[in-house]
């Protein structure tokens, strides 16, 4: 049930109509990611004069490929489409992906008109329409791609209205130890819309979180229904693009989509437990933080600040993002003192770490005791300290805390978020540390963020996602 | 008027009391601090056994120092404070500012009393205190910090009751090309306080951009009364540290401050015309915002988003932040449509540049035609296209728009902000390409943010901050 849109993501074959050996254009573009990606199927270019592209032998029309063709990309001006579908129809293909566009969203009365006999015709031949107007598919399993991507599959499905918002989460969310399951740019929807590839990814096996763009709906209560069932199954994390007045006209002329009332779709977001967010950076973070942690039990925090007014800070953070920053209990203050000196009452929560020398204690061992007490659901560490450190020997000393919390997170059965500020920094050696920490951080499965506000506001919104779910 | 606390940033000599050749020590780091910084007058190093640090010939006490001491800088244990004033006395040093730690903000009574008898003391011999529990000075101009930080003046001044809180500013704002004149990290405040820094940086004609990290306030009319006049004069921005509960709790084992009720502080900061921000992120923005912009006229903002979901998604956080996100004007269509093709009209704002190629209209042309417009106050663009490129080549061809845009910037009597996203990048060269747009941006003025939102946020407040000053 829900996995009626199978065959988009397992064609045998894919031909692209306006492939082209010149690597600026589109057409150029998609060869080389089926390449890139070692799509195992046939991959067909198709271009006015037959011509080969990267070394594949190409043909004048779909129809003159003698094997099977299960999956065309278009890359042809929108004048083209009609014939590509007619093309299409006598090879019985399953799925045309148009990236062609200049459709509805032109606002021109005539490109809509075109649209609408382009959906006509292909449902006609029993082809299933993905577009117009967007990049396709990314199913790294499979080899698909419409851009050189990371190759390593995962369990994170994305639906987007929009293929740049796609391209920017799949590239910045990569780098930060995401991997997808499977991802879709669909653009205008004429035909495969938001509930299919909702529905499909509720059901996907492969995918365990989802997320999503999305600018308009053609699909009123059937989507209502689909964000409730996905949501009871795996987190889902929304942005609904076109939310303000510049937004709603934004959306009229980029998808020819109707963006809905604002208070319709938070109303709707909410009663199905749909984590909903204003902007990518909010979407990446929330994937990121459903993929790496453990659900959490609680709000309960307990946080290594770094230094005084970062504990400061991530204290007002955390409260303000609906986190408890729970004291240290009794008991374990019993432990610090049995541990450290006259000076152990001093460290609360969050452990302010510059306080530690001399008092007997240090932040492993209280984070380590902290972790064991049934007062606290989570941990955020700090370990923005980049700028302490002159050179690579100092600053090796000042990662041998954050590479500890990494270790401990490891053995640890709550989840942990590292904040460690990730901007470009002046020095190469810099960011190789910068780089170094982010590969130990996903293989230990710790979501890192760049900044206190961020950790505090995911790590808050995942709990509560869960918390709410247990209670339906 | 104002300027008493001049003294404290220009002293002739400086002496380091606890001064080591140990490179992992705080008193290594201040002699090689001020070295480094090109201090022009006399460092003399201070330690039980009179030994040079860094080529520096040592002292056993301050008084044994031949010639005059304007200022030391403390970086002994706290049990050895006492006799480090009374030896100031004897030199009538002027200011003494204590790194040293350990005192009130333990909690301990004893520690909060010799805390007191330290400034009776200095009180006594005519001896300003800076601290305890602090880094100190930053005034590049002077060849004065604490930390090898960049020695370029600049006009942002800071006070900031943490230390590390400090340092990250410096750090990651110096990259994002905000030059400082003056920053203090004052720590506990026992004499030298949040009033009388900020009044100094009112008055101090060095300083254009004021911003400020708070905890508590030792001098509540006379602080509110500065709050006013400093806003009045230059733009203020002010993080209060402790604004929530757990926030409160820590700011009293972080430098011993009562917080103070969060009402009170955010009447009082808006009733001010004070820029409120809740974390160093914002703080960053804020002060990179109003170094680098023209006073904007209003909130009507003119877009350039990149691709259509971009567009979206900056038209909705524009909005949300305040902004007003202005259709083009009847005037400017008929420009548009006189040189563009019959597409001219799909172009809004905020402009898609993935519609633009073929309509004979081009980002450049359109931003210029709306910079002219009475109807545009401001300008956001983006340029976060990183992604998109598989190689250095592409990427230069990508980056040739944003080029464009800053020396646009140049010319321009409105202010413009650039979003690029900041994050570090797989490879060398993408870093590289991101470090060069850093540059050029510094170099024309531009404000660059990592996400749209930073920048509508941070634009949106500009604007109202002077707005604010005009009718009043």
């Amino acid at each position: 049930m829900g996995l009626e849109l199978d065959f988009l993501f397992h064609p045998r074959s894919i031909a692209v109509a306006g492939a082209s050996s010149d690597p600026q254009k589109r057409g150029h573009a998609y060869v080389d990611a089926l390449l890139h990606h070692g799509f195992p199927g046939p991959v067909y270019p198709i271009n006015p004069k037959g011509e080969e592209v990267l070394g594949l032998r190409g043909y004048t029309s779909v129809a003159e490929v003698p094997e099977p063709v299960d999956y065309v990309i278009s890359s042809v001006p929108a004048s083209a489409v009609l014939d590509l579908v007619d093309d299409c129809a006598k090879k019985s293909v399953r799925s045309l992906h148009l990236f062609t566009a200049r459709f509805s969203e032109t606002g021109h009365a005539d490109a809509a008109e075109l649209e609408q006999e382009i959906l006509r015709r292909a449902q006609r031949a029993g082809i299933r329409l993905l577009g117009p107007n967007c990049m396709g598919v990314y199913h790294p399993a499979k080899g698909m791609s419409y851009m050189r991507f990371s190759k390593e599959p995962g369990s994170v499905g994305v639906l987007s209205q929009s293929g740049g918002n796609l391209n920017e989460l799949l590239y910045v969310m990569s780098m930060r130890g995401v991997r997808f399951s499977k991802a879709v740019s669909y653009g205008n929807a004429i035909d495969i819309n938001e509930a299919d590839l909702l529905e499909y990814l509720a059901a996907d096996p492969e995918t365990s979180v989802i997320g999503g763009y999305i600018e308009g709906v053609k699909t009123g209560p059937r989507f209502m229904q689909a964000l409730r069932d996905a949501a009871a199954r795996k987190p889902l994390v929304l942005q609904k693009g076109g939310i303000s007045n510049a937004g709603t006209r934004a959306v009229a002329s980029h998808t020819a989509s109707l963006a809905g009332s604002r208070q319709v779709w938070e109303t709707a977001l909410q009663q199905s437990n749909v984590v909903a967010v204003e902007n990518l950076e909010d979407l990446g973070d929330m994937l990121l933080a459903f993929q790496f942690c453990k659900p959490a039990s609680g709000h309960r925090v307990g946080i290594y600040g770094g230094g005084g007014g970062r504990s400061v800070e991530s204290a007002d953070s955390c409260e303000n993002a609906g986190l408890t920053v729970e004291p240290i209990p009794e008991e374990l203050r019993r432990e610090f003192r049995q541990r450290g000196s006259e000076l152990a009452d001093w460290v609360s929560n969050p452990i302010d770490g510059s306080i530690l020398p001399g008092t007997g204690l240090d932040q492993e061992t209280i984070l380590r005791l902290m972790a064991k007490s049934p007062n606290y659901d989570m941990f955020i560490v700090s370990a923005s300290e980049l700028w302490n450190a002159d050179n690579p020997k100092s600053l090796a000393r000042l990662m041998r805390s954050p590479h500890a919390f990494l270790d401990m997170a490891g053995e640890l059965d709550k989840p942990m978020a590292l904040v460690m500020n990730d901007t470009v920094a002046e020095h190469q050696w810099q960011n190789e540390f910068l780089a170094e920490m982010r590969r130990k951080a996903v293989e230990k499965g710790v979501p890192i963020f760049p900044s206190i506000r961020r950790a505090a506001k995911a790590m808050s919104r995942m709990a509560t996602y869960y918390k709410n779910r247990e209670t339906e």
